[in-house]
């Protein structure tokens, strides 16, 4: 019933594990200590190239998990991610406060996705 | 592969997308500046109404993740929750403290399901 | 489409649900006051018996996402974490801060996991 594939698998974590046609891909995380705005377009970014390299893409997202290390941020990540984003494909999404791994992150971004059919 | 469906699909988000028999909701919030009782009553029922356009129900639910913007409401949440789910069907959950896209939302409800058989 | 199959089912959750071939495991907790190191080696000690009763094992993990109290004990968790996972089947993993149901817990683990092809 499973064949699991693992991209990028470290001792703690892979950045992508595909089963059963689903990605789900580690929390995803940007420059320490960048803008916000560089932060969110460096986490899309590797968003991006972790679904090229699972068979899926951006319009595949089934569901985005956004944790901001403080809810100030908000406006700033959602202009990032609002022009990322493409109406028609845009994945569930949920946005809490969550303090990060280090203090130097502040936006944290866990993707599901499907493969391509 | 994937045949992807999304419900109440806008420029940032979609409140629900199906994908090969699971359903992911987005976070549901309630009506702002409500009591704890009313905003989950608000949530349970949003998510009641996106399972059943989706083909589900509450009995389908796989997991619910719930965010409360502060432990306090714990109790009074969990009470309008045990009330609403049915034992024999009830889902995985883990609830943990967050901040929410505003401070006129205490509580967020995420919701995995799968399509009725 | 769906045979929904649930573990250690409450009138408020069920500590596992099964779904085509996918295992969602409810937010697990250790011990209450007990240390960092006990409360995560009691906690991946549930995940290994509710995976087994599943037919799944940690070789077979898809997303894991932690939550931790104090983001202070990020070091500690990881020592069990890492010595407990391995190399070539880690799952995609996040880590965020968030109070959990009563001060007296400070790790909380969810896991996504495929039932052994």
């Amino acid at each position: 019933m499973s064949t699991i594939t693992r991209l990028d698998s470290g001792p703690r974590m892979s950045q992508a594990v595909v089963n059963n046609g689903t990605i789900y891909l580690a929390g995803q995380v940007g420059t320490a200590d960048a803008s916000i705005t560089e932060q969110t377009q460096d986490i899309l970014k590797k968003i991006d190239a972790l679904l090229e390299r699972t068979g899926s893409d951006k319009h595949h997202m089934l569901q985005a998990v956004i944790w901001l290390s403080d809810m100030k941020h908000f406006a700033e990540m959602n202009a990032v991610w609002d022009a990322w984003v493409e109406e028609g494909s845009t994945p569930a999404r949920a946005c809490g406060e969550a303090k990060l791994a280090t203090p130097s992150f502040d936006v944290e971004i866990i993707v599901t996705a499907a493969v391509k059919g």
